[in-house]
């Protein structure tokens, strides 16, 4: 097996990708590595890790497919070129989301039968398992079908390469009475309410994502990503707020000493970094989105991902699992 | 003025309802309460307050539309009368939030060229003063002629009852670029873009709620009600993560004697009760919603609220808005 990892991709490229590589074949990984990206920028970190040389990059801000269209040798492309071309089994990236989508979709292309791809967004839950809230933002005007499919391509993700048996599905919604939101949750609701291949819980509300509810909360990608960045908002104004008010000044210093062991347990319970890369689910070949922020652990987690998706076969199973009834 | 009170509506109903009328009155509120529920049950407790009879109950977890056509003497369906009647200048609830709409639009109607209504979230921010994040559950299939609308009630509302001078108006979408998010947000942002009465900063992403980016955050219903939701659940965990696993063991007990000064001022940046209240716009006379776990104090703050509509000629300017171009 063997997966590339765009290099220049993330806030932190290229050293700490280079170092989650790094660190993904000394903690005993199977999968062959090729780095790809600016060969005399990556030579020197690369301790011996094949690279295969791109001279362009997509910035984080950038418009994903104007500089996909713009240049075709940036490293995203070439990554995911290498997966299209058989020279590599899956494509790693940190960089901008929409570019590695964009390039799956115009690269990869669709699995037959998947009319639009879906992001897992990994979320930690008070139950200590991930969940998987999709679409986190892939595509913003999906139907009742489109949402049927991601619940199946879910399910067979979180079969596959997080080994849950029959992973349940619910349905984002705003009460649990099946009667309620808009027209296209309601015909969503009918829809996984038929399907015999998914395990359907019901729809479940905001409040259920973090206390894993089920194993999969499927929504549209407007809804999707605009839920994931409001709780990373909460997150974050809660995380200043306890350093700040509860840690700062002398008496809340001495507090924290005390704390210390406490601090740590519920930094673990916060943790998401196990689980917060996923493939990008209905293209043709695995693409593995991870954060921005990414750094080495995260990185070498994303490629630990990616390999079980290679291994397990999921392409495959989400071809297979559209055909069903 | 004459505000009626839903009394018998909310979890902590009827003795935290009257608690906050009381409550209300001895802090000097100008104007004149009226307790609306089973008399028998409200006598006792209400310190002289007059009461308006009424019969039966809307029960938190009732089908509101359902409820209401099948028993016409409900409390709320009783108190939004009394406002159709001119014999109540508002009506305030803690009840079933559903009930508390259909009654607003079965009962009052709408604001002549408000097509759909939108209720305000109330949200702290960490700039110190509260946004409101509407629609938060009103209108589920929301265009984005519904939002533009949400919109002018939202800055008339902020102006009005929260004193702020040309409040910014933020669309939530996926992303700061005008080009993000899904059809209906691409026409809205079009429709802000041009409104002269509108304040419109751009596009705000779910991150910017808490962050007080803008006064108002506009939204379709289902995504403001799932995102509120979402946040709430975010802080739930957060909450109980510090009580547990910060504060708990004998060492962390030591610890959060130390950091008291610390653990208050975080709860009061985190208090949302001064905000949480707010009236559901675009109804034709002045309805406000809180918290169905709303207790006295809550209570007396959803008076306020609703005094400060009603002497500030809320629903007069939002009748006036709706015809500016």
């Amino acid at each position: 097996m063997r997966i590339a990892v765009d290099a220049m991709g993330g806030d932190n490229a290229p050293d700490e990708i280079v170092r989650g590589a790094l660190l993904y074949r000394a903690s005993g990984g199977q999968a062959e590595i090729l780095l790809v990206g600016n060969e005399e920028a990556l030579r020197p970190r690369a301790g011996g890790i094949p690279i295969v040389d791109a001279r362009e990059v997509v910035g984080m801000g950038e418009h994903p497919s104007t500089a996909l269209r713009r240049r075709s040798d940036t490293s995203i492309a070439v990554a995911t070129q290498l997966v299209k071309d058989g020279k590599a089994d899956a494509v790693v990236s940190a960089g901008n989301t929409g570019a590695t989508m964009a390039a799956g979709l115009l690269i990869l292309g669709r699995v037959r039968g998947i009319d639009r791809p879906a992001l897992c967004g990994m979320l930690p839950t008070t139950r200590s398992r991930a969940a998987c809230l999709l679409d986190a933002g892939a595509t913003m005007d999906a139907t009742a079908q489109n949402l049927l499919q991601f619940a199946r391509m879910a399910s067979r993700f979180m079969e596959r390469v997080h080994g849950r048996e029959r992973p349940t599905v619910g349905l984002l919604n705003v009460g649990e009475e099946p009667e309620k939101g808009g027209r296209m949750q309601l015909e969503a609701h009918g829809l996984l309410r038929e399907a015999a291949d998914i395990e359907f819980f019901g729809n479940v509300e905001g409040r259920d994502i973090l206390r894993g509810t089920t194993d999969v909360v499927v929504t549209d990608g407007f809804t999707g990503n605009t839920v994931a960045k409001a709780m990373e908002g909460v997150l974050d104004v809660m995380t200043d707020g306890i350093r700040r008010d509860i840690f700062g000044g002398p008496l809340g210093k001495a507090a924290a000493l005390l704390a210390l062991p406490g601090i740590r347990r519920f930094r673990r319970a916060m943790d998401y970094e196990p689980y917060v890369s996923a493939p990008l689910l209905g293209v043709n070949g695995v693409s593995v989105v991870t954060h921005g922020r990414a750094k080495a652990r995260m990185l070498k987690l994303a490629i630990d991902v990616a390999e079980r998706s290679v291994a397990s076969g999921l392409i495959e199973a989400i071809g297979a699992g559209v055909s069903a009834p």
